[in-house]
């Protein structure tokens, strides 16, 4: 099994996460973003969809989209709930993670940091992205206001897709995360998981 | 068992949709875009991630995103294929539908067809949109060169969930539906299953 990932970038760095959480190893390609290497996974048509992470199976079948991904790695594990009401718990965090958070979060932390993107950081837009990032964030708090995990009593796969652009949203976003103090708690816990790593580790 | 939809959104049709298909009825409470009835669904904590639809549970709980709501109300059916690998190709295009998907084709009909919209609707975001929404359909197209369904050998939730906002692509959104033959065919396949029901029906 290999993993097409992008080093810098969240999506990819999820399926990194639950791969070292789980103990498991996979054949890494980095694709990082602007390099050869993406753009001859692209020409040989490994990314499906023209985007990285995505995973090649034995037989060469190939998976995209990164919350896929992590279903598929995730099922049967710890990190998959058992109770089917849970499961689309957990499915719904998920899908909002790629329909609100990640265009709002992550957008904001690329406008930042990447010297290609900084025309399209406007004023108006960066302020439109700070309000609407802390709106997110605001559903997230409420969420763990009281609790540990985004679903059920442990750990799952939401905690880890959400995991990936939220504990980043400070540094990289400039979101004001001390207004979200269940949410840095939980990110905390993450953190704490036996076998955590890094974006860059 | 009551599902908070919209009726003019795709992504509540969605439900409607596969409701129909299963031949199961649940309570409807109409949330339209402006109505008093969003507005108090939402005042009364309805809508967790404030946004319709959501399946409220006989115990009270309720359970938003279209799609986790697919994936709770299709399990055991046969719109969820057997093969685990084909469950997570399922989901790939449901996640593809929500990052890439919707927020093209979706967004582009809503700015041509609400007036409330229209000061949005700038020449150049429109022709941006026009050019990423006909390399997604172009996608599509490649994928069902030569097959019926999306995944695996008949419709599952990822032709429910991309049909909502796919089959007004050209009337709503503008998009050149006569440059993808296999993607209007596909359409057509959905519309001719059993229990088909429209957006309006
Ligand atoms: N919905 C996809 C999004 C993946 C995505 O946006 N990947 C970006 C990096 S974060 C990418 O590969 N970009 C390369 C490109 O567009 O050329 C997922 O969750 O896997
Ligand atoms: N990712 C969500 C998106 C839902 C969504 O965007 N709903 C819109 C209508 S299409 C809505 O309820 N808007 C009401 C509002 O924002 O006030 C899903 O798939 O359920």
């Amino acid at each position: 099994m290999r993993l097409y990932s992008m080093p810098s970038s969240g999506n990819s760095y999820k399926l990194r996460l639950l791969l070292a959480f789980l103990g498991r190893e996979v054949e890494m390609v980095d694709v990082e973003a602007g390099s050869a290497a993406l753009a001859s996974a692209k020409a040989e048509g490994r990314l499906p969809f023209g985007k990285a992470p995505v995973l090649e199976l034995p037989d060469g079948r190939l998976l995209p989209e990164s919350n896929a991904i992590l279903c598929w790695l995730g099922e049967g594990t710890r990190f998959v709930p058992a109770d089917p009401l849970e499961q689309a718990e957990m499915l719904g965090w998920m899908f909002w993670e790629q329909n609100s958070h990640e265009g709002v979060i992550a957008v904001r932390a690329a406008l930042r940091c990447y010297p290609h993107r900084r025309a399209e950081a406007t004023p108006d837009r960066m302020a439109a992205l700070l309000e609407a990032g802390h709106g997110l964030l605001a559903i997230m708090e409420r969420r763990l206001a009281g609790r540990d995990w985004l679903v059920g009593a442990g750990p799952s796969l939401a905690d880890i897709c959400l995991y990936a652009y939220t504990h980043s949203a400070g540094s990289r976003g400039g979101f004001e995360m001390e207004r979200f103090p269940h949410v840095r708690d939980w990110l905390d816990r993450v953190a704490a998981l036996p076998g955590y790593k890094g974006l860059h580790d």
